[in-house]
């Protein structure tokens, strides 16, 4: 696909309004150009929209649950409004809760606090640090990277049909990869896990952003999703999905608001009741701005049609794979295969190349935002750089001598087809004349080479 | 002090702006009115100024502590210096860490999980439920309510003398009571704690936003608040003070963010190597824009003169006192005498009115918000009602007979003394003359009463 054939689809559905999109930065070849956020994967610009919504309520905040006066009623229903809109964006079923927390990771968090007596939880070694470290200690089955969909499947039949004893159980998978960008089968591992007796949770930080989610039609039992990869990022993320562990469990945070009642129990400690309702574990004055921004967020994908974003990122997540395909090595990472189906997030290695090194050119000669590192899912990284288990290397820290992280660029519905020509053009360049610039990322600091 | 003494001063040092400032409401009477928040102690509005520094921010959001482009490079900046800016707002001690929570309630949370093994923790009834619930189940002792800041200090010296057996110990306390508005004598209970091997955290949400707060000068151990209390409604929270207990223990959150590596372990499972900095109690992706709202505020604040802001803050609390106290029949509520020194905080009752009512009345016939109920400290509320202890009754309900709940005012740094002035008015007018409108408050109508 030509420059010239994105150009002129753009036209059809042209990228959302976000922030940021009008920001210059500073190379350091000279001159500026606007700043092309490639890292999405790890937080999203805020839609134009979400900001505008959150300025136009900003000036009648007011506590909510609490409050007699005006704007504290608004503010309380503005703020269930928006848990009602979340429920719908992900297709929630009748009796599902949707409890607002700070993130992905916060929501993982919540769940593994309410998990039944004797859970076991059965991860991939390939989730994202914030799916796979969350559960109680000794009750965790850590299953192998597969290397296909299909085999994903089977290595979780095989594991809950053979777990001793046979008693409740969760799977915690990723619905899109924050590596790869690769789709997950997210309804065929839900069968599984159903015909094996286990729930099934869904790390949909990824997928939320790229990809319409229903919870009723894939039948899985709960999704967590965050804000800040959502366009909007103001501090809240969310767990919706089956009341019944969360409405039994002892509440997550203990405070106000998830309590009832509190009163002096006859042996001169306290006797508690908690609420039934999300609010149980909602303890404290919620982030009102921060849901009501995520339910912005959620109405604008809808209203913008989300298949049509869906079908233009896919345009993009093709001319990325075709423009890197165009330059000798480099390896674009994937579990699944070439032809994987995936969302905006590509992860690669270049011959010869340390990744932070290529990322601090990316920026620094060419205001290209992405990330490098091991992309808080190392073990992951290192089995699809080969396998070297033995070597962690810490997140992001340059190893000098070989490959041991790799780069990451990733995108969405703000993204304007110039930031992925941009990218291309600038890999195949840096690849093919080298940096200008050493780059000594440890510091900070841009050193001259010299040999430019 | 009379309006005309009060207006003369207000030019000397006015309210600080802040959102829906010129926000007006509707009157069930007819008409509109500009609105006055008067419920700052559940939620404070935004600092004008609070609100231009995000605004101005926002297009240059991006990931933190990740990301290898321009703009995650200055949010992280932004992040790590918004942490230290709220130290030296609380007078952090060198080697304090500052740990970004998303709430006062989060941060005691977090202090309760962090406690060393056999920790027993000691509270007064009289706390917020934030502060009295979080602590692990058979390891609480509940103190009475004292009816002095004396008897405060003495009852706590005796409970942590008689200890059985004198192992570790916390105190939580609050700094300025969330009902009255009292001070409570932190630094006396401070060298009490110390004195007797304990521990002390402040919960500081009703303190900071109304008081300068010094960790070093007090000698406490750890203060908490909250963002949402202090101008900074953007869903984050401060856990600041002593390293140790947090870098021991196992982190808050599990995620990304917080792990340093992960690995695959030989027997199949997860080696993991936790961060030692805030971080380690922080996984998944800061909110960024949460962390600088907070900085914003505490500069702000300092800017303007925090020790002004008091003086003018005092001088509303004078003529709320003094004017409900020319209303027959109004009691303020008190544990430690009339004269005990507070922030802008003031609870009371009406005699022969349902405190729902009364609040109701003053948002729909005055567009003045408050909030009536226990506040979400039930045992507090009781002690001061006059000990109703087996008769819990939920937050905020009314119970048509007799005052279970009681009404509550609070300002701060953006209210005009015209909010004041109205409020005083709106009690003596709504005592005298009763309300124009039966408020059936239970499910958010007003029934026309017919007798008015």
């Amino acid at each position: 696909m030509s420059v010239a054939t994105l150009a002129a689809d753009q036209s059809v559905c042209p990228p959302l309004p976000v922030l940021g999109r009008d920001v210059r930065v500073p190379l350091v070849t000279g001159g500026e150009v606007t700043y092309a956020a490639l890292d999405y994967a790890a937080s999203a610009p805020a839609l134009q929209r979400v900001w505008d919504d959150v300025a136009a309520y900003a000036p009648y905040y007011g506590s909510v649950h609490r409050g007699a006066g005006y704007l504290s009623q608004l503010s309380t229903e503005l703020f269930e409004n928006s848990r009602a809109e979340v429920a719908a964006f992900l297709g929630c079923r009748p009796g599902d809760q949707v409890v607002f927390t700070r993130s992905t990771t916060d929501s993982l968090n919540l769940l593994a606090a309410v998990l039944p007596a004797g859970c076991r939880v059965f991860v991939f070694e390939t989730e994202h640090h914030a799916a796979l470290l969350p559960w109680p200690a000794g009750h965790v089955t850590v299953l192998d990277a597969p290397r296909s969909p299909r085999q994903a499947v089977e290595i979780l039949e095989r594991a809950l049909a053979d777990r001793d004893p046979h008693g409740p159980a969760l799977v915690c998978v990723t619905g899109a990869s924050n590596v790869t960008g690769e789709l997950w089968p997210v309804r065929e591992l839900a069968a599984a896990a159903h015909a094996h007796g286990a729930r099934i949770v869904v790390d949909a930080a990824q997928l939320a952003p790229h990809h319409p989610v229903d919870i009723a039609a894939c039948d899985v039992d709960w999704v967590a999703f965050s804000g800040h990869k959502l366009y909007a990022p103001f501090g809240s993320g969310v767990l919706a999905g089956r009341a019944d562990w969360l409405t039994r469990a002892r509440p997550y945070l203990a405070g106000g608001g998830a309590s009832r009642t509190v009163a002096r129990g006859g042996d001169g400690g306290l006797d508690v009741e908690w609420h039934t309702t999300a609010a149980r574990h909602e303890a404290g004055s919620p982030n009102v701005i921060g849901a009501y921004a995520i339910a912005a967020a959620c109405k604008a994908l809808t209203e913008a049609g989300f298949e049509r974003l869906v079908e233009r990122e896919q345009r993009l997540v093709a001319r990325v794979r075709e423009g890197l395909a165009g330059v000798p090595g480099v390896r674009v990472l994937s579990l699944f295969g070439d032809d994987a189906p995936r969302v905006g997030v590509l992860s690669f290695v270049v011959d010869g190349w340390n990744s932070s090194h290529f990322a601090a050119a990316l920026s620094a000669e060419y205001g290209i935002g992405v990330r490098d590192g091991l992309f808080c899912a190392h073990p992951l990284v290192r089995v699809l750089l080969g396998g070297e288990r033995d070597e962690p290397g810490e997140c992001g820290a340059p190893d000098g001598e070989r490959s041991l992280n790799a780069v990451r660029v990733s995108f969405g519905a703000g993204t304007p087809d110039e930031h992925v020509e941009r990218f291309v053009r600038a890999v195949g360049e840096l690849v093919a004349n080298g940096a200008r610039w050493l780059y000594r990322t440890e510091d900070g600091r841009c050193v001259p080479d010299g040999s430019a």
